[in-house]
């Protein structure tokens, strides 16, 4: 490609409402225009980063066996409302009404429609195991679309999704996606973890977040430096301290804290480490009739230490608490008689369960809130004061430190951009919409499923946040716009370096490479400037100074300093620094 | 591709609501799967034709200077508040409001997008020429939409606008897409035919259509067949008859012609051609005040020939009557005092304007209704029984054999698929728009646009309507699903059968030949039936028998009988046979 045949449209200012670093540098660089919130263009830039990504993506579905397909934008609404996703998903779903006035959704993943196709086409288990998948426009109506592609309202993603008969092969099926990933993000040249991630009540570890690791993630990912442990926040377990509980030493005893309303204010002032404190949170559910309404409300009261905080999926998980909420000020006051910020275990107003973290339950001589406002007390110790719990659970997100569930060594923390994700799904989908294929005996058996995602838009983004510096973004060579940039200096004077040009631009093309030639005719500074912004990788100058002298100069986006290369030799040197 | 990781699923039957053949071979050959009316899933057989037809689009829209953008599928409602259209497109534009209630539309075309994009980035004129496209989903909400990817809803078009800094730098850009566009229809392996189509108030013949030839194409396309003359018929002319008037021979005669109210039951019961009687159209114009409301109305009375057909586009074009209407049954009973069906330019009840076809202003002797229920007057003559026509033009959709206006001899009329259009926009979005660039005096001007499309899901069921048979579809090679199919039978049985059949496969592959090996385990009957349904050109067909002989047999899709082909030669073979 030659510049002047393209377009190319840098800004010196990013735009005020980006955020991060790569909506700033996507804008800057002209890979994205904004047209509305969560919705952009891409523009001539960026849609070749989106189609390389897109290009590895398919290759290596096809070569794991999956079978693309389209499925429409606009679905109707009939196939949600079988799986009840039409009335169940929140206003991110967007629904439209078409001129006759029947409902549609604007998909923002396809589980109904390629399950309504696996019905009518998979009729045998000689048809199993199936995988389809689509590249295709998506759309969520975020409540607060913002940080440009990495939280969009429109975007495309890959979702592939896999029919087996029966829950061996969709584990395989499961696992032989698991694989394609991997060699997906190698394939990218980024730093990513695949961690385990919660898989809801299907339980096992068949749900896995492909993370691209960057300081800016939104999400935390736990680690373990020492083995192939990882997990998401949510998933990763925090295990059983060792027993037993220590004996009690000190006496029960009831301190005054006046404004000292957290753990971490009440440790501070009576000068104790604040893991020897114990917060109470109240939580209830509620049981409901046909009806829906509500017709009983359990409080639970969960204690986790001082320093720990709560993890609402392993809670969700306690015999009882699944679909919890937080409790009202009017259930708290019922049950403690006191307001949020000195609540505790002891001399309850009123009955509840109390479930502990494992930490705690083996906690000695504790503080906890009084019940009373401007108190806590001092010196807790189970079985003395207060009853053993209802029940002991891992409750807590895991810290830093934390023993790793493998035994290897302790945790660590790193954050990361959520990219991909695979998913075992069980029968969920082909139970609500009877999807069933005829066994060898010619029995009728549910389709069991898995589905795969790769946010095929946000890539892109997450690969800047992980590598840009201040000049610009730094694309690793697989999915950056072009691999080589030729940057000839006054082209328009010089015959030579027109010459030279032309011919190494012409020679990188034989060798297919995808290679641009900045024939705009900026001065040097622009274009270097221009072309250290949007990131290509591999950069060559030619120069008539330096042609006199048989070289030119290249550099890579990663290099402080340009390398003098002969001319005959620049092929094979950028050859050679190119990633593998 | 082996069959075995691919998937292929016909039909016996097309379902019920299939009412063209491309519609019935598309379903049944299992390349899209509906899913709501005017919506279709395209399944992977399908998806590897539209792939095809956008590879050799986006190729050749590269090759002629065009840069490739994407933009959202769903747009902002402000952009399309400023060109007015919001307002006023019919119900074909799905309008949708988002969670918090602001305005979209799902994109049908591009036109505000782009322009917003280029009056932000084309700001001088050394940026022109400037030429964007993208091959993205559109949504049309068709009141009745049918015949399968013909007039779906949602469908993929390519859509192209070129920005230009005057009128002849645009009419360039416009030629330039013109050739493309010929090099893009060449290349699919249609029989086609560019055709000039109306500009409508631009003028000049900056219009051109790329009709599909298929007897059960919607468009009548004319042309002549001694010259390169094409038009759709809204824009081919009927030249000027030869003049001068006929004299007056006979008398003015008022005749019974009771229950005879057409043109074509008076002339039978007259006994006289159906060319020397005349048809009376009434129309009317509102002239509107700025609050719209109507402030006046003009009726008029149109005469044509009674062979002859209204041609709309032509009487909009009539000084005065553009953006007519019909006329009401009160309008007409208030100029005529009688209902239609016998109606005529003779004893108006009140005056209203007479525009005369230019062949009708020419006639003598003719015949028209009498406005008295039930009787005709023949013989009528201008000047004598009534005074010159208001105006006279051309008014009339030409037909066979009517003089070609290049004067090269007849006219023809056949049937096309529309499924590209060229068109020169001018100025209308860029001033709507307020899209201006400074010029070399450093003064803002308008952009002059042009806008180019192409059907790219249309394409195949136009290829079909053209290229079928008794049996299935006939792809060109260009857009085949797979250009080869190696049809071996009794793989399962016969290792020379699998090892020629693996072999020849992998030779195709390495040739870079688009190939699929059959290795399903169909008997030969269904499994020929499936590739003639689908319609792949070039079949190899590796038996037993023949292997011991040394040959295989080839048959092209529109071949009657298999040839034997010794398998050292079968490569040369089909490539010989293969489209250039």
């Amino acid at each position: 490609m030659k510049a002047s045949q393209f377009f190319i449209s840098t800004l010196k200012e990013a735009p005020a409402d980006a955020e991060v670093v790569s909506h700033q540098l996507m804008t800057r660089a002209g890979l994205i225009k904004k047209l509305g919130a969560g919705i952009y263009n891409y523009m001539p830039m960026g849609l070749r980063v989106v189609r390389k990504v897109e290009a590895i993506v398919r290759e290596e579905m096809n070569r794991a066996g999956a079978v693309e397909v389209t499925m429409p934008v606009v679905q109707p609404a009939e196939l949600w409302q079988e799986t009840g996703r039409f009335e169940k998903m929140g206003p991110e779903l967007l629904r439209i009404q078409d001129r006759h006035g029947r409902d549609f959704v604007i998909q923002p993943t396809s589980e109904e429609v390629i399950t309504d196709i696996a019905r009518q086409e998979l009729r045998s288990y000689k048809q199993l195991p199936k995988n389809f998948y689509q590249i295709q426009t998506k759309f969520r109506d975020e409540r607060r679309p913002r940080f440009g592609l990495m939280r969009g309202r429109e975007f495309t993603m890959k979702d592939a999704y896999s029919f087996d008969r029966d829950q061996t092969a969709a584990k395989a099926s499961y696992q032989v996606m698991a694989q394609a990933y991997r060699r997906i993000f190698d394939r990218f040249g980024l730093t990513y973890r695949a961690v385990a991630a919660d898989s809801g009540a299907i339980g096992g570890d068949l749900s896995e977040e492909f993370q691209v690791i960057a300081a800016t993630g939104e999400d935390a990912i736990v680690y373990c430096p020492g083995s192939d442990y990882a997990a998401n926040m949510e998933k990763a377990e925090s295990l059983a301290p060792a027993g037993p509980r220590g004996a009690a030493t000190q006496a029960l005893t009831k301190t005054a804290t006046p404004g000292k309303s957290t753990c971490a204010d009440v440790a501070e002032l009576l000068s104790v480490p604040l893991k020897t404190t114990v917060k109470s949170l109240v939580l209830a559910t509620d049981e409901t009739n046909e009806a829906g309404e509500t017709v009983k409300t359990q409080v639970w009261l969960v204690l986790l230490r001082g320093d720990h905080d709560m993890n609402e999926i392993k809670v969700g998980k306690v015999p009882g608490l699944a679909g919890f909420r937080f409790a009202t000020l009017g259930e708290i006051e019922e049950h403690f008689g006191c307001k949020p910020g000195y609540l505790g275990p002891i001399g309850l107003k009123k009955p509840l369960k109390i479930v502990a973290d494992r930490e705690v339950a083996l906690m000695a001589d504790w503080i906890c809130g009084a019940n009373e406002a401007d108190f806590h007390i001092t010196g807790v110790n189970w079985g003395r004061d207060l009853p053993e719990p209802d029940a002991v659970a891992d409750l807590r997100n895991v810290v830093a430190g934390d023993a790793s569930p493998d035994g290897k060594g302790e945790l660590a923390i790193e954050r990361g951009i959520e990219v991909g994700h695979v998913f075992y799904l069980g029968t969920k989908y082909s139970r609500a919409m009877n999807a069933t294929f005829l066994d060898e005996n010619g029995k009728p058996q549910p389709l069991e499923m898995g589905c795969y995602g790769i946010g095929i838009t946000r890539l892109p983004a997450a690969a800047i946040e992980q590598n840009h510096d201040e000049r610009g973004i730094i694309w690793p060579d697989a999915i950056a716009p072009f691999t080589v940039v030729i940057c000839p200096i006054g082209m328009d004077r010089s015959e030579e370096v027109k010459a030279a040009a032309e011919k190494l631009y012409a020679d990188f093309l034989a060798a297919g490479v995808d290679v641009l030639l900045d024939d705009r005719g900026e001065r040097p500074g622009a274009m270097f400037a221009d072309w250290e912004l949007i990131g290509v990788p591999h950069r060559v100058v030619i120069g008539d100074r330096g042609l006199k002298e048989g070289h030119v100069e290249y550099q890579h986006r990663r290099d402080s300093a340009a390398t003098k290369v002969a001319i005959t030799e620049i092929q094979a040197h950028v050859k050679g620094r190119m990633a593998v």
